[in-house]
């Protein structure tokens, strides 16, 4: 008898494990927050007005938003950016949606945190194009500026390239898109998808695209090779120069993947449908039959969660 | 008797004359509305989108809020426009803000409303650089779009040049400051402008700069010969090709002028004083004090009204 009943706890033991692993959980309200930057009113004001603030180029004409485009998703809808003297960069413009969540930051995670991404953009020659100490100069000479900073980090000496960074990552990571068709689905409510897209999420566990693409954000993170129509770039490498990196490329968020287009690291691809196809062929070595595709694309698009509202800031 | 009441009433109505040319009234809450034009919340809507569009340019990358920045009272902060593949632009970018109540639109009255002012920057090789009929190959393209242009203009073939300039302009009437300091001190709440910017309304009254920056807008719309440092810009000449518009260009409105620097037809004035002294110079032939000319300044801050507050549009 005590076998038996061993053997009945060993077995829903084992489904309750398995459907952990294949259920997912909505996003929560607020991403992972760094014990060393609070996320102050006053912080999170000062960084949507940095990230708007195209004097934090040198051109005085690119701002983050400029390729971070609020009304696209926080992308910019065309292949490879367009930044400094409209030179066309060498990848697709991530979006900064949910960003928060992920482990690694750029195409081939050069940043792991957001912090350490703020600054790359505004130095890189291609993109925004200024010197930090540039920008520090800049700032300080806007009393309005000077006030935010020593209200979101103290009197002294608060114009600072780390203060920058920090402000950014603070207001980014409110830039979450909550209450998705699919995040109503997961906590029960049957009906808030399609039945095309409740078979597209039963076939995106089944056919293992969960692998990668997993928990709230659909991201593990995680850097796999992946080589797309009409691209060379090294990815992973550009970062390790470990030959074993060649070709890596940080898993992207799926949230909102119905507003991000186009895709892939060059951003070759228009239509979801076909990124469908072309992540099943690389990265699974299968092919999915037509109708299998549209239902994981009705899937895909019940990831288009609310956007973040918010009035555009005054600069000063 | 009848003679000399006769002379008081004369004297009377001189009095009320002078003095109804020299005051001014607050802007009104809405700017004149052309009869084959109206207003409708779907239209002013459609306008916003099409406002904030960067698939309206070539480059799919510069839409008319990149350079009529509304982070920067609707125009850009820097000497000349960065417009297609960031080419310099020949001319400051003027502000949007209420532009509605203008008789002339451009530096040089090109055009004169709105709806004739809004295809032009689309078109312009430096500016966006887009052929119309592949903006209304792109928005076509766009079913949210079609259902707005449904909306606004009705079912049959609503997606036309036309009918974009027309949202635009709706949209562009919305832009308006309203509740300006200035306003309320004519309305009579003397305490709402400081001293120094109530010695500076006289002033700009006495002086006769109120002359051509009349009316509720601070500008009768005409046109007048103005050489600033380093322009050699022939203004509306280039317009009508008459020799007397030679280095002419349209009255500016002083409404934000505080938030619209850098001024003049070629922005190479950052500071606000310099141009009260230039244009004193250069239009009225005098030397204001150093008094005289941070009185001015005092006035013309309280000239900056409220910045129409809207979300982001979500594009689709």
């Amino acid at each position: 008898m005590q076998l038996v009943l061993s053997f009945v706890f060993y077995l829903f033991a084992i489904i309750a494990l398995s459907s952990t692993a294949s259920a997912t959980e909505p996003l929560p309200y607020l991403p992972p927050i760094p014990a060393d930057n609070t996320m102050s009113p006053a912080k999170i004001e000062l960084g949507k007005m940095l990230f708007f603030d195209p004097r934090l180029s040198s051109s005085e004409a690119v701002s983050c938003a400029s390729c971070h485009n609020p009304s696209f998703a926080f992308t910019d809808r065309i292949p490879r950016a367009l930044g400094h003297k409209h030179q066309v960069g060498p990848r697709n413009t991530p979006t900064v949606l949910n960003s928060a969540f992920l482990k690694n930051q750029f195409w081939d995670g050069r940043a792991t945190t957001l912090e350490d991404q703020a600054l790359g953009p505004i130095q890189a020659p291609g993109e925004m194009n200024e010197k930090l100490e540039n920008v520090v100069v800049k700032l300080k000479g806007i009393p309005a500026y000077v006030k935010l900073f020593k209200e979101s980090f103290g009197d002294k000496d608060p114009v600072t390239p780390a203060n920058i960074a920090k402000s950014l990552a603070a207001f980014e990571r409110t830039l979450t898109t909550l209450n998705a068709p699919f995040d109503r689905y997961i906590m029960g409510d049957e009906e808030a998808i399609s039945p095309d897209a409740r078979r597209g999420w039963a076939l995106f566990q089944n056919k293992g695209c969960v692998g990668c693409h997993s928990g709230a954000n659909f991201s593990n993170s995680g850097f796999f090779r992946i080589q797309v129509p009409g691209s060379t770039d090294l990815g992973r490498f550009e970062v390790t120069k470990k030959e074993e990196d060649k070709y890596k490329f940080r898993v992207q968020s799926l949230r909102n993947i119905a507003l991000t287009y186009p895709y892939f690291n060059n951003g070759s691809v228009r239509e979801l449908p076909q990124a469908v196809r072309i992540m099943a062929r690389e990265m699974l070595k299968i092919e999915p039959k037509e109708d299998e595709v549209l239902d994981i694309v009705a899937f895909l698009e019940s990831l288009s969660g609310e956007m973040p509202k918010f009035n555009y800031p005054v600069l000063p």
